[in-house]
């Protein structure tokens, strides 16, 4: 079986007990899958951890995991700046490991300190696939974006205050950007970049095979 | 050498002899690389197919390709529904082709008939990336996204009036799509998203290896 | 007499002692209408199911109803796609019903799922006029309207997040639906919905006077 | 057969030449239906006359039918203010006399003047379906539907200047209408509301059964 | 001294103490004069009265007056249909009477009960400054505005919900009436509206002088 | 009579001979009245002049008149700042006028040059009512309300460019001028601020009555 | 050393404790540099002080400064309006002092009094970099910028309701401000401001210095 | 004299035939200043070239200066990515240039392109103000403003399609850049960038003065 796809509870709008609920049954149907829900009040988070002592709560990402992920496939490299991006990015990095793929977590790598930026280049270009994690102007995409050929997914932030509108800046940079395979989800939405990258990983041919061709 | 990217010469804003003298120098420059240029004005087309005989002229996307793309690796699906779409579509495919993928393009396919949708379903999970192209509510990318699992790009276009204010609608829709892994590129993009898909469905396993793992 | 129109009362900015009272009023002046209340808090729908005993009070879709509807006349079909959408089926599925129509409450069929909404085709069929509720990207009025040729009232929710902008994003896809006859009411406007379908489904003429034009 | 849809050439961005050639296969296909192309420029009008000697051709609401429409049941007022939202007024009527309803056209009815609307109130409780066409403000939607329990679809149009935003101002005001009952179509949408109009006057109990119920 | 203008204290986000002590300075330096507190919270209202027992407090309008308005001159119509609006109407009623002119307050008139407008035509013809004020489609001023001649200020308010955006929607119906002589305030700024009605009725011939004109 | 009111014809989307045909039938019907014409293109201005020689056409503010205004009552301040805003002025100037008030011009009066503006205090301070025209940022109106007691009606333009929006960046301005007693009509509407300047000057009693009062 | 920087703590959205952390952090490791922290909520602020007894403490401006700014040069005049202004105008002077320029703080000059405005002018002509804090309609730029050549560098504030949307209407304003020579920072950003304004004033040549050139 | 103001004519809306009066009269009148003339048409540099042969006509940045401006003092580094944004950097250039400040232009330096932003660093930071000119997602002025601590104007340009908005992709980037020290113009605003640039840099220190200090 090849996508990887695991089971979701979308935990926004729903109750603790809800979600507990919704875990135990699609952990129940499969059984051989693992179960991601993400979204989870700090209510939720206990209520979770309290009735599946197996899950794995993420406090950071607002995210539970119950079971076993599949075999991990390919490489997808989340990158983010500030530490207020940081829950964005753990969305995003615990999406794309429950998806099937294995995910390289680059933090505090800004726009403002480009040294740093080029400092992880190979990191970068190893990956198969990047998703880029940045509020305000959004201008880390570009400057990605302009360093490595690997596809690119960014997620706009709504960090920022005032024309920030909510995150709209940096999606209207990051649609706007001129580095060229950069593509865009929703604001905040790490959850969608996690399982586009987990995709495009996934079915990147494995290492040996990409020198050969 | 993975990457497969061509030089791009962006028409809008250049006058037809700006075109073909910057073809002609990237054509010089990279003889072992194609060469594109996008949204030509008539006048830039037919001054490129003048000076420049072998080039490719494509009206419908107003593209113009020179030189040959790389050995195409993977499959990008561009669909798009109607005829006012078709442009894009164009320029997704053969920027996709020119940066080194095969294309299989899918066009007629909108949402008010699912059958046609539906028949086509093979074809879309065949392919390594989907571009889907749709202007007006932009719904096609949620069906086609809701369908299959394979990595999709959506390109929103400006086909419509009034409250579509030029594409923002569908580019609405588009990012707030139900179906998880999708992502999206600026409006009209057809060029950005056939950089993307090309350079996803590049490094996918090949048939054969995909169905050992 | 013919509309069917019953008394309401708007509950949203109100006090739950104004609308205990303006219900008692308009029930006692319309003794042979039904009153409807909408945008019930909890604390309203309390006061309201102690006051007037009889009253049919629904948490779900936040509305009380008091006082008999008309025989009810012609088929309203309400269908929603996810549970968040369900509050504002419930407030259309119970304003239709009031204002003196039946109703077929379809909940549960998403974009993401084409099958179940083709499971339910005849359904919709059946019906004199369809409200579908859909908030995210709004594209299930867009399948729906392309299965069937019943007229049909679109209501966008404000269920999303980032660039759906409080049901905005819905509401232009709706406004820019490729389907003929849609139309559209105000983002979570179960009510309006409601109203108007059971306007159009009250005034169709019964089966068999159907089936022999 | 109920629906009494008609085959349908959207004109925009269509040459001359292709309207004209979608008119004679459609019609052929369907010699029993009618066939209606909207949005024709000038040259595309006189194009269709030529070739078509049969086809009716509209220069105020830029519209050519070919063929017979089906029997026309049931009864759409199509309502507007003043010359320049006549074109949109047009092309509603034509479209739902197209789609099998007939049409009732009361023009010059301006909220600036409420004893000319009150005037045709008869004429507007006597319809099965409203098509209320206003720009600028849009408040004639709200004085109408405040006046009969008709269904309402609203069509904003573009008519205006500043801060009508190309019929937003209309559009807005349209969707936040304080009568109930009142839905609403795409900015310029005359077509969209008279599909919907017929469809919902053709199922429409004729008269002498209405009066039974 | 003709303008009449009063001194004011906006309360939006001053404390109770310091509304209290800015009311009193005001009112000891211009003995003469009315001083008008408005936007105050409970708290506010409930200390300007502890402080100030001879203030006029209106818990509707959330003002404060204190000391005497000057000799009332010309005539102030405030008209407004629902009860949502009562407070910016209030506001507005108040501030035209403490800036010096006669207030006629016309409140439960709405575009949905037509002959209810038309009953007070003759008190909006009387008036020498028409203030309306509306919230949600705003259709209000545009039908007060085509029954008489009086110059009108129209006052969108926030009443409404998904596409009214907070009074927008009432806001652009009011700039794009198509009744001439209507001029706009910002939205809920009753003070405004009341401040410019009463400086045109103040300076409005007394009616014998009218007449001989 | 008392409102002066003129008749009015709207030139934007009209033929020459439309226009030219309107005033003749207005003129006719209404002998002892002014009729205005705005918004006329340099071919109908032409048409008008040829067809009615007494007109009194000002390419400015590209506006006719035909017929005497009444005898003229109170006085109506016209302000600008810059030439782009002078087609705005002159058309609220024309308007004034033929609505019956005297009008007083006063142009090339700039934010940035605040001597020019204190230089015309007394003119301001003399006039019954103020019409404050002004593009890009729309400060003029803010200025001018904190001199003077005035009724002042504020007319953004839609000079600028950028993030001026077509006007929309002075139309907030004003909305929001933190001088009490400003008013707005729509961006450009010059006409709708002149009709409702006439009607506050018309009535406003003459300088000896207020003297006395 | 010429830049003056500051290290800063931006305090929104972090906890008292990390903040009173990243304080001791900075403090230690720029032993000779001032830390500056801004947007400190009311908590963050007393665990500042009690853990920083050294620190500066502002509940105006909601900031806190550990260790010693650099020896001042040249002067930022900070200008404002009302009293709701007045935490942007103190973010911006603290931060324009921490960063090494001396600071003349002009407040409650506002648009509507222009004599206190031109009462100021001297200061405002010996400043080397103006910082204008403004909301609402945000004129006071526009003046300012008229009467002296000095650099000027706008805060829009998102003091204001209704259509200032936060914000917006100030920053269009300033955006097309009339006056060349004004640049804008975002909403609010008091410290933006503050940093642009004493990097320029510490470049500024000292007195003696321009007066010979 | 220090501030070095030129006098301005703003050609947009004006004819040839004025804009070569205007260069004339203030030519005459200041004989000592520059004269600088922006936004010429084709036309109009013509025109200007044929009147005033002692003109220097820009057809890049559509510009013409007339007299000579002040001897230069201090750098502005005018910056800019790419072909496109090459007509307001030119703007930029001459207005400072004519508003005396010496220009450093610095073409063809993208986000896309690290290391050539890298090579610039040295002329960047010898300059006492930079102007950066981009368009599209406007990352360069973040990409710059953190490599260096000198005042920064960004001008956002409307280059760009689809979701740039005509420049506010841009706009809004720059003004949410996590880069301090950056503040903004108007979209296209290459005249407001220069001036503002040219007073900053006039006023700070000659170089000798700087390194003493
Ligand atoms: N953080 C998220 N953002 C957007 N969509 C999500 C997120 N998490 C889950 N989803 C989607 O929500 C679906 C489950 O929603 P539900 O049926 O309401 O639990 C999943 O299949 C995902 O497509
Ligand atoms: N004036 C119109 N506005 C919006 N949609 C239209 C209009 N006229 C036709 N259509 C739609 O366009 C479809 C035909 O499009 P096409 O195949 O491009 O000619 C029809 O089925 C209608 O749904
Ligand atoms: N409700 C209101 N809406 C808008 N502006 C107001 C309002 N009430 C008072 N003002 C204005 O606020 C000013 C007083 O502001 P302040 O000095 O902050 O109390 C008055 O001069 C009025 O112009
Ligand atoms: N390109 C430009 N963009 C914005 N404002 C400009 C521009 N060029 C000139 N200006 C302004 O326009 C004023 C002259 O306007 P005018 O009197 O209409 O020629 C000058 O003082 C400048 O403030
Ligand atoms: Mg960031
Ligand atoms: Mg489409
Ligand atoms: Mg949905
Ligand atoms: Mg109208
Ligand atoms: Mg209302
Ligand atoms: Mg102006
Ligand atoms: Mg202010
Ligand atoms: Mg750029």
């Amino acid at each position: 079986e090849r996508t990887g796809d695991a089971e979701v509870v979308y935990g926004a709008g729903k109750t603790p007990a809800q979600i507990v609920e919704l875990l135990r049954t699609l952990h129940e149907t499969h059984p051989d899958h693992a179960v991601l829900a993400t979204r989870l009040s700090e209510e939720a988070q206990e209520a979770v951890a309290a009735a599946h002592p197996s899950a794995v709560v993420d406090p950071v990402g607002r995210t539970a995991v119950l079971g076993t992920p599949p075999v991990l496939r390919g490489t997808v490299a989340v990158v983010s700046a500030g530490t207020s991006d940081t829950p964005v990015a753990a969305e995003a990095a615990t999406t794309a490991r429950v998806f099937g793929a294995e995910v390289d977590l680059i933090t505090d790598v800004g726009v403002a300190g480009l040294h740093r930026v080029m400092g992880v280049r190979e990191r970068l270009d190893a990956a198969d696939c990047l998703v880029v994690v940045a509020g305000m102007e959004g201008a880390l995409a570009s400057v990605v974006g302009g360093l490595v050929g690997v596809p690119l997914v960014a997620v706009p932030t709504s960090v920022g205050y005032g024309a920030s509108f909510g995150g709209v800046a940096a999606l209207l940079a990051m649609l706007n950007s001129c580095a060229p395979g950069v593509s865009v989800v929703n604001i905040d939405n790490g959850f969608g970049a996690g399982v586009f990258a987990a995709r495009v990983a996934r079915r990147a041919a494995p290492r040996e095979v990409k020198e050969q061709s």
